[in-house]
């Protein structure tokens, strides 16, 4: 498979990378580094880098920059980081991808298990994972030719320590069970879903 | 107790204030009626808005512009209205109004039923939605002085007949249970709920 990974320089699409490279010809796009450097908070940066790509199987995205910060802070300037971020850069993914996707492709989505479980100074991400899940459900009955949509939604991850100080009580996600729950959007043949690693 | 309608002079905001004038004091906000003029979209309108009534012990919103219309013309344009309408619009009013609400007040925000039964054409209201609830259950535990804050989420109500051709299957909400799912969140106790009327 032809699979693209938006966020492939991060934490988590570093990990997708290394375990999905072996069997699958991986597009590896950041905001600063990889194969395409992309901006998704740009339509015509998402544009030109499906231009570059041509058709593709799969996308996958784990670029979701919010706003983390206390609450008191937080005004629509602050929010707007993950409305354009996490929130429009990964629909406006689906949105314009659509066009270039292979027959039978999927789209895979990154939330959160902030959506349902706040935690202090993440109100942006909740916001911009809600939106991201309710998306994905509703993409999926819009979305033709076969093409499938999910959104994979983990708690915090085990590679990602400099969180857990604000995700009191939460069982860190093994890498083996995020790539998982990746693995289940992409190869299964479920859409609309939102996958809990 | 004095409360704050936004959408005042809409379907189900018309109904709210019929109902809760014989024993509250309304003040109706509306883009282009009411006591208020205000657009959500701005930060500014809402600032003064709040400036205007000062002090409240509640707002209700039922304002939350979306677009509705085939997937195949949902563009990143097409899909703002709704962000900035009902997404950040409605979240822009509790990030300003927490300034002016009095200690133990409320906040009840308009989500709907299309977050998790979403419907064709309908894919840019799912989002809002998504993300008002996720904002709610988030800003809950953030909210200081005991301040609430809740949302409703009908399915299409009897009022909307103009709807029901979109929501097959779909039993509509009666005004009443409308009423009761804001009387609900309004003098009610709990705070980060979604009440399904
Ligand atoms: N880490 C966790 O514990 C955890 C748990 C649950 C959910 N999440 C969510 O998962 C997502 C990824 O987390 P992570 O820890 O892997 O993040 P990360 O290490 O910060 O990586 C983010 C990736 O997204 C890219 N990116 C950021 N902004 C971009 C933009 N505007 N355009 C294109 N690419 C952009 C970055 O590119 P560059 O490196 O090139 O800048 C990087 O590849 C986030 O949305 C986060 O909320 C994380
Ligand atoms: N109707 C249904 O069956 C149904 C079911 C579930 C959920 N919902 C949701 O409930 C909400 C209200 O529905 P409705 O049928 O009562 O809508 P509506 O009749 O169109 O009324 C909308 C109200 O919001 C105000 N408004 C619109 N844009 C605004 C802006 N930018 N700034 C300030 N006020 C603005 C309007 O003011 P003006 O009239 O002065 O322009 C009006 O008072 C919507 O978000 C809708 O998605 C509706």
């Amino acid at each position: 498979m032809k699979i693209i990974i938006v966020g492939a320089t991060g934490t988590m699409g570093k990990h997708l990378v290394s375990v999905l490279e072996k069997e699958h010809e991986i597009i590896k796009v950041g905001a600063h580094g990889g194969d395409i450097i992309t901006d998704i908070t740009s339509t015509e940066s998402i544009e030109n880098m499906f231009k570059q790509v041509g058709s593709f199987d799969a996308l996958i995205s784990t670029a979701g920059p919010t706003y983390v910060g206390p609450w008191k802070k937080m005004t629509d300037k602050e929010f707007r980081k993950g409305l354009e971020g996490k929130l429009m850069g990964q629909i406006n993914l689906v949105l314009i991808g659509q066009h270039f996707i292979k027959p039978k492709g999927s789209f895979t989505l990154i939330s959160g298990a902030l959506t349902h479980e706040p935690q202090l100074n993440f109100a942006n991400a909740s916001a911009a994972n809600g939106a991201v899940e309710a998306f994905v459900r509703a993409a999926a009955i819009e979305l033709e030719n076969g093409v499938r949509i999910n959104a994979v939604s983990p708690t915090v991850i085990e590679a990602s320590p400099q969180y857990f100080p604000f995700f009191p009580g939460e069982i860190p996600v093994t890498m083996k069970q995020l790539e998982y729950g990746f693995r289940k959007s992409v190869f299964g043949a479920n859409t609309g879903q939102i996958i809990k690693p």
